[in-house]
């Protein structure tokens, strides 16, 4: 009976998220954190960031995490971060009739940019209430582009999440907002004074993070595998999603409700913190089926909130609560459900989970080595998560600094960077970081900082490919139009040829979309002339500024008669007249990290120089770079 | 006689470390962030970061230190980490025969550059036992360039300092090692596990905010103008300097010995944590010259060293120990005393004075505020300070963190993200961040990330600058001598024209390093004819490798008999034949950001391209950065 109504509930509520992300922004489904690095990184993904896809992530991450499966928060409040953000810098939805006259200075896609990058910080810091932790994942895992100015935003953001979180559990010290605020801006207090170590603790530490490398990329190597079997059956239809994510709903509830009758019941200790066993609320002692006065430790660690498994985990005076039977058991089920869970079609974070998981583990080798160092379990389930979490997502100083958010234990730091280190770097031998992984199997393109090796052995004349379309200075409607429905180039080189100039020369670049405001204001001319700044007088700036999601004009909205078709445009006063240009002996390698420390989206490749005119510009004297 | 033996001995220390400095490495005198700032920056400054600099600093802080001068020990520890650093990305020193083969690896600039910023990462976290702070202070203040990879790379350096502190301290318990290990991990732990404020108490932060960020921005002003008064008496001769060190010596030992005396002794309370008065060694009750069961709290906070100051400070159950017209007195000495210590010929940190400076006008506030709020005297002096180190050296994050792992108080973090940001806000509408001013003071140039406005009015043609030297693909030996002798610039382009080509044609770019070393080889030809790759045959990779610090070979060394400056030299096979090349029409902004972004040492200008044949490269297409 019991079983039938918690596996009903859940499978109600993993229905429900299924089926709103399913059919109203499938965008919103998994994490969210690798599509926003990948819109980071540049690339501008249908929907990922607009507004469907956060009410959908919001609703629907509340469904999912509290419907029993093995999801987190955290990847969720990211991408619902970034998505507000967003939302700011294409000045509110005009669809939505959200929109402010103020927000139009955001109007592009630098600034853009920099609002969801701050977004994405404030989502950890509110997930975790870590908000230095919440900056340096910003900086760290999710950002491209990184300016000290964005360092200072970032921050700022996070210090009014974290004022405003600070406010509210103020408000809710009273207890009547349920679970929030529960054990204050600290979620998990392992803070004890005494805490020591010495050379001795050092060895198992160390192997804690050798291990917790391993299955960390283990981790990864399977959710990859486990994405693709998925993909491929989603590809069957939105009812397969469906189905699938049903499946996953029934196979957790039987697993977390038949799981605790392998373990026997323990007797209650005497000094129980609360009063054992705990029926009817989120406690440290479960009764399930045992007799009074005693206790399931793995029901108390299935039936809880995963923050209250987790606090249980890493609490530290524990040690004699649960069995290492117990403790291996939930170390499998968190392991494969979490796996498992990701990739159904439901905003699903793996934060929490890895840090479950990880605990876990680490409580498990804690338990193995058992008075033979003087850590507390609940210490070593710490470093556990860290490394865990080291060998899984491979950040550094960010996972540091939210693990000594979360956990307040400033004295661990020293055990805590080993652990990252050593879990990285083993990890780093396998895989990639699980972030990139999922990316790849999404299909985002991702341009990397540095360049492969190959890249050295070709010039950019290589990688070229042809047949270049461009435009002449004053060039037919005509032709405009043409070479806008027959390429999908966002950019075309202009070229002044005679008369305008005696030998062809480059005048420079124009942008697709500036090509379609020209078209659409139809301000064309019936004789090829130059006319000079006074070609604006119809432009108003809002015209070029970057359009919002969505509504983006395409050519084949523009309706042109025949005799339009023969006139002409002007294209000297909308063109850059000084775009980025690269020898075509240059090689690969060093175009690509132009490329990307510029930011750059177009590249024109030119042969060697002739008529050379020219001197030093003097800028300070710099380091002569590797590339220069 | 007291008084005699105190200001004699510090005397002695401020003369010694005084000439050592100016004697042997005058580059050694102050903080060295600066320094190191502008080298990280591409100011390569002579001997900022050689072997004899590293022996002096380390020598002469510790000197300054201990002669109860008011300056800090942290910034030439950043200094000394620096130097290590660079000592090992040139490959050792071999004048002082130190040097490893493997070394060889890292002797080129990027690498060199790369360390340098792991050092004063190094040097930050060993002075304030802040790894995770350190790392930060690197990325936020230091470093121009950075990488993700980098990233790690400081973390593991700041690791290895944690662990090798962190194994110190455990060995230092037994208490051998003097003051060294005090404290443990956490310099100055104020962890209180029931510090809670509410709404009532923002404001007052707020205000001291405000203040603090007034404080700061004057204090780097002051800075500023006395360094300037420093400078015009430096240059009457090393006599001079050495001359205003005693001074400020005397000074300070007058005003530290004479204040005690101004206000009135205490009596002892009952509840001491240590025995009161104490005599004889480093305490918190000072007799000075009060009646037995009495202490002076002025002398107890000035006869310390500067963490126990800092640590009675910061401490949260001394609301009693210290009078309202001490902590005025003490916080206007340190004001007073860091501006003159800071800009005398010998080693000086800035970060322990303003720590201290802002503790106490933290605490002064504090006890004007009294029981209005619920805070301690302690919190509002942690407060303080991290309202004017923001006010002053306007970091944000770095500085949470490093006052977050000084002090160990995390539920504190909201307060301090808050002071932090307001303050910084405040003082940025009056000057720049203190460590900026000093290097603009030292002459420095430094190039921004952003562009100024001005930037964007003018072309790049605008401010080139003639004659144009250049050399031919093939040229004659004595031209090159004759460009070289006559120019300063660090690379010259290389043309080629017929009879090798039909139109004179920008070959390529060709560094003033690698000229010389051609010149050196005196592999020359007797005709002008082109030789392929078999012109490496007389080099190895190491005649073109970055030369150390100090021993660059000059032209002026190079002798050449006149039948030799007859031959030629093929210059192609050592030739940069892909070059930065940017149009004379683009703005100077944009081509700042290229130059600053990719690290550019050398652009070269070319009118408009004619002939043109350009593709686009099909990178995944970035969003069009504000630049492209």
């Amino acid at each position: 009976m019991a079983f039938l109504v918690f596996s009903l509930s859940n499978l109600a509520l993993t229905l429900f998220a299924a089926i709103i992300t399913a059919f109203i922004s499938p965008a919103a489904a998994g994490s969210g954190i690798p599509e926003v690095k990948a819109y980071l990184n540049g690339v501008d993904a249908p929907g990922i960031l607009s507004i469907r896809t956060l009410i959908v992530k919001i609703v629907g991450s509340i469904a999912a995490v509290s419907s029993s499966l093995l999801v987190g928060k955290a990847g969720p409040m990211v991408h619902t971060g970034s998505c507000i953000a967003a939302l700011f810098g294409q000045g509110g939805s005009r669809r939505y009739g959200l929109t402010w006259k103020w927000l139009r200075f955001f109007k592009n896609d630098r600034d853009r940019r920099d609002l969801v990058t701050c977004g994405s910080a404030a989502g950890i810091a509110a997930a975790f209430r870590a908000p230095v932790g919440g900056v340096l994942f910003a900086f760290e895992e999710m950002a491209s582009w990184w300016r000290s100015a964005l360092l200072w935003r970032a921050f700022f953001t996070t210090a009014v999440v974290a004022i405003i979180l600070r406010a509210l559990i103020d408000v809710c010290l009273s207890g009547k907002c349920g679970l929030f605020g529960k054990g204050g801006l600290i979620m998990f207090d392992v803070y004890s004074a005494n805490v020591s170590y010495h050379l001795a603790d050092v060895p198992p530490v160390l192997a804690l993070g050798v291990i917790g490398g391993i299955l960390g990329s283990f981790y990864n190597f399977l959710l990859v595998k486990v994405l693709k079997v998925y993909n491929l059956v989603n590809e069957k239809g939105t009812f397969y999603k469906i189905f699938i994510a049903c499946t996953i709903s029934i196979f957790t509830s039987c697993l977390l409700f038949g799981l605790p009758w392998l373990v026997s019941c323990q007797s209650c200790p005497s000094d129980a913190s609360e009063d054992c066993p705990t029926i009817g609320r989120s406690g440290n002692y479960k009764k399930f089926q045992c007799p009074p006065g005693h206790y399931n430790d793995l029901a108390s660690l299935i039936f809880n909130t995963n923050d209250d498994a987790i606090r249980n985990l890493f609490s530290k005076n524990t040690d004699s609560e649960f069995q290492l039977s117990t403790m291996l058991i939930f170390f499998v089920t968190c392991f494969i459900l979490s796996i498992f869970s990701y990739g159904i079609v439901a905003p699903a974070g793996l934060f929490v989970p890895v840090i479950v998981t990880g605990a876990s583990y680490g409580r498990f080798i804690g338990m193995l080595i058992g008075s033979w160092g003087n850590l507390s379990h609940g210490l070593y389930a710490v470093l556990g998560a860290a490394s865990f979490l080291g060998g899984s997502m491979r950040m550094t100083v960010s996972l540091c600094v939210i693990i000594l958010e979360l956990t307040n234990n400033l004295l661990l730091l020293p055990l805590i960077m080993v652990v990252l280190l050593v879990s990285k770097t083993v990890a780093d031998a396998f895989n990639g970081n699980v972030y990139d992984l999922i990316m790849k199997v999404k299909g985002f393109p991702y341009l990397e900082t540095h360049a492969e090796p190959y890249m050295r052995q070709l010039t950019v004349a290589d990688v070229v490919s042809g047949p270049l379309q461009l435009c002449h200075g004053i060039e037919k409607v005509g032709n405009i139009v043409h070479i806008l429905k027959t390429t999908m180039h966002h950019g075309f080189p202009v070229i002044d040829e005679s008369p305008h100039s005696e030998s062809p020369v480059l005048y420079g670049l124009i942008l697709r979309a500036h090509l379609i405001a020209l078209l659409k204001k139809k301000a064309f001319l019936c004789t090829p002339v130059q006319l000079g700044a006074d070609a604006f007088r119809h432009f108003s700036s809002d015209d070029f500024a970057k359009k919002g999601l969505g509504n983006v004009d395409k050519i084949e909205d523009i309706e042109l008669t025949d005799e339009e078709m023969e006139m002409f445009l002007d294209l000297h006063p909308f063109t850059n007249a000084s775009p980025y240009t690269v020898v075509d002996t240059m090689s690969l390698a060093k175009a690509l990290i132009l490329f990307r420390e510029v930011g750059l989206r177009h590249l024109l490749v030119i042969p060697k120089i002739s008529s050379v005119r020219n001197y030093h510009i003097h800028f300070p004297n710099l380091i002569p770079h590797s590339l220069s």
